[in-house]
């Protein structure tokens, strides 16, 4: 591992399990930042509408080199 | 966001997934907490019996809003 | 819950999801380790490689009974 | 100090501070707990809306004397 | 382990040690609880009077299962 | 809640409050940042000069929606 | 920053809100100290009495230059 | 609780037990102080010689009222 | 202090208390690790049967010197 | 200290030590951002292969003064 | 990243910096262990004699890959 | 180890690397307390100036005996 990686934070959003919460977020920062390298899970909550859980929710922090 | 909310705490357990674990205790919590709002996850451990994972167990954290 | 416990820390890898990753860690201890009797997880990283999620990492801690 | 005490977990909201959101959590536990003693912060967050903080959340326990 | 289980907070007190100020918790929480399982010990305090402690105080978790 | 949040880091400041930091945090990213959803205190700070708070600073995260 | 700095910890209280408690601290560390230069709040908790929040309480660090 | 408090840290230890630590450390401590309020528990560790434990420490926080 | 330590995590039980399943841990650990010089608590638990405590659990660290 | 900062997170590398990876971060930083105040370590880790520890990697938060 | 790896928690030593401290572990541990992929500090400590730093200690977990 | 010990908090500051910045505090508290035996790092940040860093800070604990 060398040269510099910038690490952002991200609540990804998913009505089955915080696997597909995940790979939600990902796919979403997918479209604006490339060489994403890896990701780790900040904390896991969710939502819950008349006694349903109705999303799970994921903060991750995904590392990515910087490339010039 | 208004009024004033409780937070309680329980361990759910499945024997399938951790988001499985987290929908039982809902499902329990449902039979006498009305409003449910959100869960957090504190803490998720598990069972392990003749060298096979039994139980996933999720520690959460469930917030609902107090009704007078 | 009486004699001693030994508390091992290993990091379990899944293309698929959180609870495959522990379960992949605990089949792998079992070959070397007995009386296996709980886990808890450490923490919850992952691999992106061409911006999708290719492993799931957890790290957990694995206690077993010192048996004589 | 002596006797045994009970932590209960809440959440005040506030649009002013996040003083009163402390009072205001205090006020609603007042009305089905007696004997309260302390608090202690666990969580400042608050929500946002249209670029504004409409609310200062506070999450607190507060502790007390069971009495018999 | 299966089923749901429920966490609570309790301060127990005790002149004499943590260990004694643990049990104190534990049987007055015995009055209105059943089925108690587990406790975690959350934070060790204590107070002073004229220079001596007087009180050992644990804050601590028990846990529960939910019985229907 | 569904979608992708992002989460950036802000340190507000205010020679009158904890609260009053927080405002103008989020006014100052009301300038760029649109759909703002949520905010955490991170740590509270501040600076003393000639024996006189001159400032609160409080670091936050805030929340919004990814929006496309 | 160069040289070197002292840390200590107070505890300041205020019957109004967590700044002035703050404030009431540091104006409390000016009779013996001098070069004061920040704080960080540590902890904040409070007292309740006949279900009125009496005192807010402030742990706070504070760092002052060591000059000789 | 009124007026402003200091913090300070300190070591005790024991041969026999870790309350007996905190004593100790606390009637050191009474040489210099007064007005000593409450402790907490920072931190609990211990020598080994020749597979003995010969000494409980403790490391714990004091706070007391600063009179003046 | 030179040289290079190993450092094991091992649960010890009393149904005493917390020092007494210290010290059992240790000896425990005896049978198998020589120049054992540090223990630290990572965490302190137990069992609870019919109301009462039945076993102090504490998760302690061990260092030891690796010795060649 | 006045006005709104904002906190980026990177992880420098170097072959050499921490402070060089720090450096390194600041530096490849320095290409896109002004006004940089203060950095933090959030982490520290690093590569080993073959048996030798081929890069110090240093997490870190930078503020820098948002200005306009 | 696959397959499951071993994480062990050692104490490096150094008369001269911290990383001299990381690296001298690692050296240690590659009597004993293969296929050593990373480490992460988890605590800095050391020894002062006589006003002196006499020794930078770094605690740090290592991560092997299991193979077979 | 016996008797009683005190913990202060430094932070020292050093242009060049972290181990500089420790020296430098212990060599700075050496002026006026005796008998120092270990210290801890606690935080590890730095200032930057010009896209620079200017400082190395290290917050640590040093612990000494309290000698009578």
């Amino acid at each position: 591992m060398s040269g510099t990686y910038k690490v952002i934070e991200l609540v990804g959003t998913s009505p089955v399990s915080f696997a597909e919460a995940v790979k939600s977020a990902v796919a979403e920062a997918t479209k604006t930042v490339r060489h994403m390298d890896w990701f780790e899970v900040v904390n896991e909550r969710g939502s819950i509408e008349e006694g349903k859980v109705t999303a799970f929710q994921v903060t991750l922090k995904i590392g990515f080199k910087i490339e010039r």
